[in-house]
Protein backbone atom coordinates (compact mmCIF):
# COMPACT_ATOMS: atom_id res chain seq x y z
CA UNK A 1 0.00 0.00 0.00
CA UNK A 2 1.48 3.55 -1.31
CA UNK A 3 1.42 6.56 1.07
CA UNK A 4 -1.62 8.78 0.63
CA UNK A 5 -0.28 11.20 3.04
CA UNK A 6 2.97 11.66 1.03
CA UNK A 7 0.52 12.00 -2.25
CA UNK A 8 -1.64 14.54 -0.55
CA UNK A 9 0.94 16.49 0.56
CA UNK A 10 2.60 17.00 -2.90
CA UNK A 11 -0.33 18.32 -4.00
CA UNK A 12 -0.87 20.45 -0.87
CA UNK A 13 3.09 22.31 -1.78
CA UNK A 14 1.89 22.42 -5.73
CA UNK A 15 4.58 19.67 -6.74
CA UNK A 16 1.89 18.55 -8.89
CA UNK A 17 1.28 20.22 -12.31
CA UNK A 18 -1.22 18.95 -14.86
CA UNK A 19 -1.18 20.27 -18.10
CA UNK A 20 -3.65 19.67 -21.05
CA UNK A 21 -2.75 18.04 -24.47
CA UNK A 22 -1.58 21.62 -26.09
CA UNK A 23 1.26 22.26 -23.41
CA UNK A 24 2.87 18.85 -23.16
CA UNK A 25 6.07 18.95 -20.39
CA UNK A 26 8.85 17.13 -22.36
CA UNK A 27 11.21 15.64 -20.02
CA UNK A 28 14.71 14.77 -20.43
CA UNK A 29 13.65 11.50 -21.68
CA UNK A 30 11.93 12.72 -24.71
CA UNK A 31 9.00 11.82 -23.01
CA UNK A 32 5.60 14.03 -23.55
CA UNK A 33 3.42 13.72 -20.56
CA UNK A 34 0.91 15.76 -19.39
CA UNK A 35 1.66 15.45 -15.95
CA UNK A 36 4.92 16.49 -13.86
CA UNK A 37 5.86 15.80 -10.34
CA UNK A 38 8.35 18.23 -9.23
CA UNK A 39 9.76 16.23 -5.98
CA UNK A 40 12.49 18.96 -5.56
CA UNK A 41 10.09 21.28 -4.15
CA UNK A 42 9.42 18.86 -0.88
CA UNK A 43 13.15 20.17 0.42
CA UNK A 44 11.28 23.29 1.07
CA UNK A 45 8.65 22.39 3.70
CA UNK A 46 10.63 20.50 6.36
CA UNK A 47 7.37 18.81 8.47
CA UNK A 48 6.61 17.08 4.53
CA UNK A 49 10.79 16.72 3.78
CA UNK A 50 10.86 14.80 7.82
CA UNK A 51 7.97 12.48 6.78
CA UNK A 52 9.70 11.80 3.75
CA UNK A 53 12.97 10.49 5.64
CA UNK A 54 11.27 9.18 7.94
CA UNK A 55 9.14 6.81 5.17
CA UNK A 56 12.51 6.23 3.79
CA UNK A 57 13.95 5.33 6.84
CA UNK A 58 11.09 2.83 8.28
CA UNK A 59 11.49 0.58 5.32
CA UNK A 60 15.57 0.56 4.95
CA UNK A 61 15.64 -0.79 9.01
CA UNK A 62 13.04 -2.98 8.18
CA UNK A 63 14.53 -4.84 4.85
CA UNK A 64 18.05 -3.57 5.33
CA UNK A 65 18.90 -3.06 8.96
CA UNK A 66 22.55 -3.99 7.89
CA UNK A 67 22.90 -1.95 5.13
CA UNK A 68 26.85 -0.18 5.43
CA UNK A 69 26.38 3.00 3.18
CA UNK A 70 23.15 5.04 2.23
CA UNK A 71 24.37 6.33 -1.66
CA UNK A 72 22.19 8.57 -3.42
CA UNK A 73 21.72 10.06 -7.01
CA UNK A 74 22.66 13.20 -8.02
CA UNK A 75 21.00 16.25 -7.42
CA UNK A 76 17.91 15.80 -6.37
CA UNK A 77 18.57 12.57 -4.66
CA UNK A 78 21.47 14.22 -1.90
CA UNK A 79 18.99 16.01 0.09
CA UNK A 80 16.99 13.23 1.11
CA UNK A 81 19.82 10.77 0.90
CA UNK A 82 21.68 13.06 3.45
CA UNK A 83 18.86 13.27 5.83
CA UNK A 84 18.32 9.54 5.88
CA UNK A 85 22.12 8.70 6.45
CA UNK A 86 22.17 11.25 9.19
CA UNK A 87 18.72 9.33 10.79
CA UNK A 88 20.97 6.00 10.47
CA UNK A 89 24.02 7.29 11.84
CA UNK A 90 25.72 5.65 8.00
CA UNK A 91 28.40 7.38 5.49
CA UNK A 92 26.82 8.79 2.80
CA UNK A 93 28.23 8.51 -0.59
CA UNK A 94 26.49 10.59 -3.84
CA UNK A 95 26.30 9.39 -7.25
CA UNK A 96 26.59 12.12 -10.22
CA UNK A 97 24.60 12.20 -13.47
CA UNK A 98 27.80 12.24 -15.49
CA UNK A 99 31.20 10.61 -14.80
CA UNK A 100 33.35 14.31 -16.63
CA UNK A 101 34.41 11.58 -19.17
CA UNK A 102 36.29 9.43 -16.63
CA UNK A 103 34.50 6.29 -16.10
CA UNK A 104 31.74 4.97 -14.48
CA UNK A 105 33.30 4.76 -10.98
CA UNK A 106 34.45 8.23 -10.58
CA UNK A 107 30.55 9.29 -10.74
CA UNK A 108 30.88 8.35 -7.17
CA UNK A 109 31.42 11.08 -4.91
CA UNK A 110 32.87 10.55 -0.99
CA UNK A 111 34.28 6.85 0.24
CA UNK A 112 33.72 3.48 0.09
CA UNK A 113 34.91 -0.19 -0.26
CA UNK A 114 34.29 -3.18 -2.38
CA UNK A 115 31.74 -5.76 -0.58
CA UNK A 116 29.95 -2.55 1.33
CA UNK A 117 26.49 -3.08 0.95
CA UNK A 118 24.19 -0.04 0.20
CA UNK A 119 20.56 1.64 -0.65
CA UNK A 120 20.22 3.89 -3.39
CA UNK A 121 17.98 7.29 -2.76
CA UNK A 122 16.38 8.35 -5.67
CA UNK A 123 13.98 11.23 -5.59
CA UNK A 124 11.35 10.29 -8.88
CA UNK A 125 11.26 7.31 -11.29
CA UNK A 126 10.04 7.68 -14.47
CA UNK A 127 11.98 5.56 -17.21
CA UNK A 128 14.96 4.61 -14.56
CA UNK A 129 17.12 5.33 -16.76
CA UNK A 130 19.08 7.33 -14.35
CA UNK A 131 18.66 5.31 -11.28
CA UNK A 132 19.79 2.14 -13.05
CA UNK A 133 23.18 4.18 -14.54
CA UNK A 134 23.80 5.41 -10.68
CA UNK A 135 23.35 1.34 -10.08
CA UNK A 136 26.29 0.46 -12.19
CA UNK A 137 28.26 2.84 -10.96
CA UNK A 138 27.77 1.44 -7.42
CA UNK A 139 28.31 -1.81 -9.20
CA UNK A 140 31.33 -0.90 -10.76
CA UNK A 141 32.99 0.12 -7.66
CA UNK A 142 32.21 -2.87 -5.85
CA UNK A 143 29.60 -1.80 -3.60
CA UNK A 144 26.32 -4.67 -3.04
CA UNK A 145 23.39 -2.26 -4.28
CA UNK A 146 20.66 -3.61 -2.10
CA UNK A 147 17.38 -1.77 -3.63
CA UNK A 148 16.52 1.50 -4.79
CA UNK A 149 14.36 3.48 -2.80
CA UNK A 150 12.24 6.64 -4.14
CA UNK A 151 10.08 9.06 -3.30
CA UNK A 152 7.37 8.96 -6.15
CA UNK A 153 7.58 6.82 -8.95
CA UNK A 154 5.02 6.59 -12.15
CA UNK A 155 5.46 3.09 -12.21
CA UNK A 156 5.77 2.88 -16.22
CA UNK A 157 5.73 -0.80 -17.40
CA UNK A 158 9.57 0.57 -19.32
CA UNK A 159 10.58 1.38 -16.01
CA UNK A 160 9.79 -1.72 -14.24
CA UNK A 161 11.38 -4.27 -17.10
CA UNK A 162 14.47 -2.05 -17.05
CA UNK A 163 15.08 -3.04 -13.18
CA UNK A 164 14.49 -6.27 -13.62
CA UNK A 165 17.05 -6.53 -16.62
CA UNK A 166 19.49 -4.71 -14.36
CA UNK A 167 18.65 -7.79 -11.38
CA UNK A 168 17.68 -4.95 -9.19
CA UNK A 169 14.65 -4.19 -7.09
CA UNK A 170 12.97 -0.29 -6.65
CA UNK A 171 10.02 0.60 -4.26
CA UNK A 172 8.80 4.15 -3.58
CA UNK A 173 6.86 5.54 -0.68
CA UNK A 174 4.10 6.90 -3.14
CA UNK A 175 3.19 6.16 -6.76
CA UNK A 176 1.09 7.51 -9.97
CA UNK A 177 -2.14 5.19 -9.34
CA UNK A 178 -1.78 6.63 -5.61
CA UNK A 179 -1.58 10.40 -6.47
CA UNK A 180 -3.99 10.49 -9.83
CA UNK A 181 -7.41 9.62 -7.93
CA UNK A 182 -6.79 11.77 -5.45
CA UNK A 183 -5.94 14.64 -7.97
CA UNK A 184 -9.11 13.84 -9.58
CA UNK A 185 -11.18 13.57 -6.17
CA UNK A 186 -9.45 17.39 -5.41
CA UNK A 187 -10.63 18.22 -8.74
CA UNK A 188 -7.29 18.74 -10.24
CA UNK A 189 -7.70 17.00 -13.08
CA UNK A 190 -11.27 17.26 -15.78
CA UNK A 191 -13.34 14.41 -16.80
CA UNK A 192 -11.76 13.54 -20.02
CA UNK A 193 -8.25 14.13 -18.69
CA UNK A 194 -8.01 11.30 -16.17
CA UNK A 195 -8.65 8.88 -19.88
CA UNK A 196 -5.49 11.01 -21.06
CA UNK A 197 -3.19 10.58 -17.96
CA UNK A 198 -4.30 6.61 -18.04
CA UNK A 199 -3.27 6.22 -21.61
CA UNK A 200 -0.52 8.51 -20.87
CA UNK A 201 0.88 5.75 -18.15
CA UNK A 202 0.15 2.71 -19.72
CA UNK A 203 2.35 3.62 -22.80
CA UNK A 204 3.92 6.82 -22.55
CA UNK A 205 6.63 6.54 -25.32
CA UNK A 206 3.67 5.77 -28.06
CA UNK A 207 1.51 9.20 -26.78
CA UNK A 208 4.59 10.98 -27.34
CA UNK A 209 4.71 9.84 -30.92
CA UNK A 210 0.95 10.56 -31.38
CA UNK A 211 1.72 13.95 -29.44
CA UNK A 212 4.74 14.80 -31.35
CA UNK A 213 4.81 18.63 -31.19
CA UNK A 214 5.02 18.78 -35.33
CA UNK A 215 3.18 15.31 -35.68
CA UNK B 1 40.54 31.86 14.49
CA UNK B 2 39.47 28.91 11.96
CA UNK B 3 38.83 25.73 13.39
CA UNK B 4 41.62 23.85 13.65
CA UNK B 5 39.63 20.23 14.92
CA UNK B 6 38.23 20.77 11.30
CA UNK B 7 41.54 20.88 9.59
CA UNK B 8 42.96 17.92 11.67
CA UNK B 9 39.83 15.89 10.57
CA UNK B 10 40.08 16.78 6.85
CA UNK B 11 43.45 15.33 7.44
CA UNK B 12 42.60 12.36 9.50
CA UNK B 13 39.96 11.31 6.41
CA UNK B 14 42.45 11.83 3.79
CA UNK B 15 41.02 14.45 2.46
CA UNK B 16 44.26 16.36 1.53
CA UNK B 17 46.47 15.91 -1.16
CA UNK B 18 49.37 17.23 -1.89
CA UNK B 19 51.76 16.80 -5.12
CA UNK B 20 55.17 17.99 -6.42
CA UNK B 21 55.40 20.14 -9.40
CA UNK B 22 55.60 17.45 -11.70
CA UNK B 23 52.06 15.90 -11.09
CA UNK B 24 49.94 18.99 -10.39
CA UNK B 25 46.01 19.37 -10.41
CA UNK B 26 44.41 20.79 -12.78
CA UNK B 27 41.22 22.44 -11.08
CA UNK B 28 38.26 23.50 -13.34
CA UNK B 29 39.04 27.14 -13.17
CA UNK B 30 42.07 25.84 -15.28
CA UNK B 31 44.21 26.78 -12.09
CA UNK B 32 46.98 24.23 -11.51
CA UNK B 33 47.98 23.47 -8.25
CA UNK B 34 49.91 21.28 -5.51
CA UNK B 35 46.81 20.75 -2.92
CA UNK B 36 43.98 19.60 -3.48
CA UNK B 37 41.31 19.57 -0.41
CA UNK B 38 38.41 17.25 -1.17
CA UNK B 39 35.81 17.70 0.82
CA UNK B 40 33.25 15.68 -0.72
CA UNK B 41 34.61 12.81 1.23
CA UNK B 42 32.96 14.57 4.35
CA UNK B 43 30.15 13.18 3.85
CA UNK B 44 31.19 9.31 4.30
CA UNK B 45 32.19 10.40 7.96
CA UNK B 46 29.17 11.04 10.38
CA UNK B 47 30.90 12.22 13.04
CA UNK B 48 32.51 14.64 11.15
CA UNK B 49 29.68 16.08 9.14
CA UNK B 50 28.19 16.74 12.56
CA UNK B 51 31.33 18.23 13.31
CA UNK B 52 30.72 20.55 10.30
CA UNK B 53 26.91 21.19 10.27
CA UNK B 54 27.24 21.98 13.97
CA UNK B 55 29.68 24.64 13.51
CA UNK B 56 27.94 26.10 10.58
CA UNK B 57 25.19 26.18 12.33
CA UNK B 58 26.45 28.02 14.82
CA UNK B 59 27.33 30.66 12.63
CA UNK B 60 24.16 31.29 11.52
CA UNK B 61 22.41 31.24 14.43
CA UNK B 62 24.41 33.94 16.15
CA UNK B 63 25.06 36.07 12.74
CA UNK B 64 21.36 35.81 11.09
CA UNK B 65 18.84 34.28 13.99
CA UNK B 66 16.36 35.52 11.12
CA UNK B 67 16.79 33.79 7.54
CA UNK B 68 14.41 32.44 6.45
CA UNK B 69 16.10 30.07 4.11
CA UNK B 70 18.98 27.92 3.56
CA UNK B 71 20.31 27.70 0.10
CA UNK B 72 22.97 25.40 -1.03
CA UNK B 73 25.50 25.23 -3.92
CA UNK B 74 25.06 21.92 -6.32
CA UNK B 75 26.22 19.56 -5.48
CA UNK B 76 28.68 19.34 -3.09
CA UNK B 77 26.84 21.80 -0.89
CA UNK B 78 23.49 20.21 -1.25
CA UNK B 79 24.42 17.44 1.63
CA UNK B 80 25.75 20.16 4.03
CA UNK B 81 23.35 22.70 3.63
CA UNK B 82 20.50 19.65 4.19
CA UNK B 83 22.05 19.08 7.54
CA UNK B 84 22.24 22.47 8.07
CA UNK B 85 18.75 23.40 7.49
CA UNK B 86 17.30 20.00 9.64
CA UNK B 87 19.10 21.53 12.66
CA UNK B 88 17.47 24.76 11.83
CA UNK B 89 14.26 23.65 11.38
CA UNK B 90 13.89 26.04 7.74
CA UNK B 91 13.12 25.59 4.26
CA UNK B 92 16.09 24.28 2.17
CA UNK B 93 16.38 25.25 -1.75
CA UNK B 94 19.58 24.45 -4.00
CA UNK B 95 21.09 26.52 -6.53
CA UNK B 96 22.60 23.92 -9.66
CA UNK B 97 25.42 24.75 -10.85
CA UNK B 98 24.02 25.49 -14.66
CA UNK B 99 20.90 26.90 -15.74
CA UNK B 100 20.17 24.71 -19.15
CA UNK B 101 19.71 27.41 -20.60
CA UNK B 102 17.01 28.74 -19.15
CA UNK B 103 18.81 31.89 -17.55
CA UNK B 104 19.86 32.26 -13.81
CA UNK B 105 16.20 32.51 -12.05
CA UNK B 106 15.60 28.79 -13.46
CA UNK B 107 19.16 27.44 -11.39
CA UNK B 108 17.04 27.47 -8.36
CA UNK B 109 15.57 24.12 -6.67
CA UNK B 110 12.98 24.43 -4.50
CA UNK B 111 10.28 26.75 -3.24
CA UNK B 112 11.68 30.30 -2.18
CA UNK B 113 9.96 34.02 -2.28
CA UNK B 114 11.01 37.34 -3.08
CA UNK B 115 12.70 39.62 -0.11
CA UNK B 116 13.22 36.00 1.66
CA UNK B 117 16.80 36.23 3.85
CA UNK B 118 19.39 33.35 2.90
CA UNK B 119 22.78 32.33 3.12
CA UNK B 120 24.24 30.03 1.26
CA UNK B 121 26.18 26.69 2.17
CA UNK B 122 29.06 25.97 0.11
CA UNK B 123 31.70 23.27 0.94
CA UNK B 124 34.91 24.96 -0.67
CA UNK B 125 35.92 28.42 -1.93
CA UNK B 126 38.99 28.76 -4.36
CA UNK B 127 37.90 31.54 -7.18
CA UNK B 128 34.64 32.32 -5.37
CA UNK B 129 33.29 32.02 -8.93
CA UNK B 130 30.77 29.16 -8.15
CA UNK B 131 29.34 30.71 -5.40
CA UNK B 132 29.42 34.17 -6.77
CA UNK B 133 27.54 32.83 -9.93
CA UNK B 134 25.14 30.88 -7.13
CA UNK B 135 24.66 34.44 -5.18
CA UNK B 136 23.61 35.88 -8.87
CA UNK B 137 21.39 33.47 -9.15
CA UNK B 138 19.37 34.14 -5.54
CA UNK B 139 19.51 37.46 -5.72
CA UNK B 140 17.90 37.26 -9.55
CA UNK B 141 15.08 35.21 -7.56
CA UNK B 142 14.59 38.52 -5.32
CA UNK B 143 16.66 36.77 -2.63
CA UNK B 144 18.45 38.60 0.45
CA UNK B 145 21.73 36.68 0.42
CA UNK B 146 22.98 37.73 4.04
CA UNK B 147 26.28 35.61 3.48
CA UNK B 148 28.32 32.53 2.04
CA UNK B 149 29.60 30.21 4.69
CA UNK B 150 31.85 27.49 3.23
CA UNK B 151 33.71 24.63 5.20
CA UNK B 152 36.67 25.34 3.14
CA UNK B 153 38.61 28.06 1.69
CA UNK B 154 42.07 28.72 -0.19
CA UNK B 155 42.19 32.27 0.81
CA UNK B 156 43.23 33.19 -2.62
CA UNK B 157 43.37 37.13 -2.86
CA UNK B 158 41.10 36.74 -5.87
CA UNK B 159 38.60 35.12 -4.11
CA UNK B 160 38.18 38.29 -1.88
CA UNK B 161 38.09 40.23 -4.35
CA UNK B 162 35.57 38.93 -6.14
CA UNK B 163 33.52 38.73 -3.34
CA UNK B 164 33.93 42.38 -2.71
CA UNK B 165 33.08 43.20 -6.00
CA UNK B 166 29.85 41.45 -5.58
CA UNK B 167 29.40 42.84 -2.24
CA UNK B 168 29.10 40.17 -0.13
CA UNK B 169 30.76 38.65 2.79
CA UNK B 170 32.34 35.09 3.06
CA UNK B 171 33.27 33.03 5.95
CA UNK B 172 34.24 29.72 6.48
CA UNK B 173 34.95 26.95 9.34
CA UNK B 174 38.85 26.05 7.87
CA UNK B 175 41.18 27.15 5.64
CA UNK B 176 44.56 27.21 3.86
CA UNK B 177 46.38 29.01 6.55
CA UNK B 178 45.35 26.59 8.95
CA UNK B 179 45.70 23.29 6.99
CA UNK B 180 48.88 23.96 5.66
CA UNK B 181 51.08 24.21 8.64
CA UNK B 182 49.13 21.25 10.84
CA UNK B 183 50.25 19.45 7.87
CA UNK B 184 53.72 20.78 7.72
CA UNK B 185 53.76 19.34 11.51
CA UNK B 186 52.33 16.21 10.53
CA UNK B 187 55.41 15.62 8.09
CA UNK B 188 53.50 15.12 5.07
CA UNK B 189 55.30 18.48 3.26
CA UNK B 190 58.46 18.00 2.60
CA UNK B 191 60.51 21.28 3.41
CA UNK B 192 61.09 22.68 -0.07
CA UNK B 193 57.20 22.13 -0.68
CA UNK B 194 55.99 24.55 1.69
CA UNK B 195 58.05 27.49 0.39
CA UNK B 196 56.36 26.30 -2.70
CA UNK B 197 52.79 25.89 -1.28
CA UNK B 198 53.08 29.55 0.16
CA UNK B 199 53.92 30.84 -3.46
CA UNK B 200 51.08 29.26 -5.15
CA UNK B 201 48.75 30.45 -2.57
CA UNK B 202 49.71 34.20 -3.05
CA UNK B 203 49.22 34.11 -6.82
CA UNK B 204 47.70 30.47 -8.11
CA UNK B 205 47.39 32.09 -11.95
CA UNK B 206 50.80 33.47 -11.70
CA UNK B 207 51.99 29.87 -10.54
CA UNK B 208 49.64 28.41 -13.19
CA UNK B 209 51.62 29.80 -16.04
CA UNK B 210 55.01 29.29 -14.49
CA UNK B 211 54.05 25.42 -14.45
CA UNK B 212 52.29 25.06 -17.55
CA UNK B 213 52.55 21.48 -18.60
CA UNK B 214 53.82 22.20 -22.56
CA UNK B 215 55.28 25.57 -20.66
Amino acid sequence: MKDKRIAEALMDIGALSLVDTEHLFTWVSGIRSPIYCDNRKIISYPELRKKVAAGLVEKIRCQYPDVAIIAATATAGIPHGAWVADQLDKPMIYVRSSSKGHGLQNMIEGVCEKGQRCVLIEDLISTGKSSLTAVRALREAGLIVEKVFAIFTYNFPEAGLAFEREGIDYEALTDYETLVPLAIERGLVAGDQAELLMAWRQNPRLFTEDHHPQG
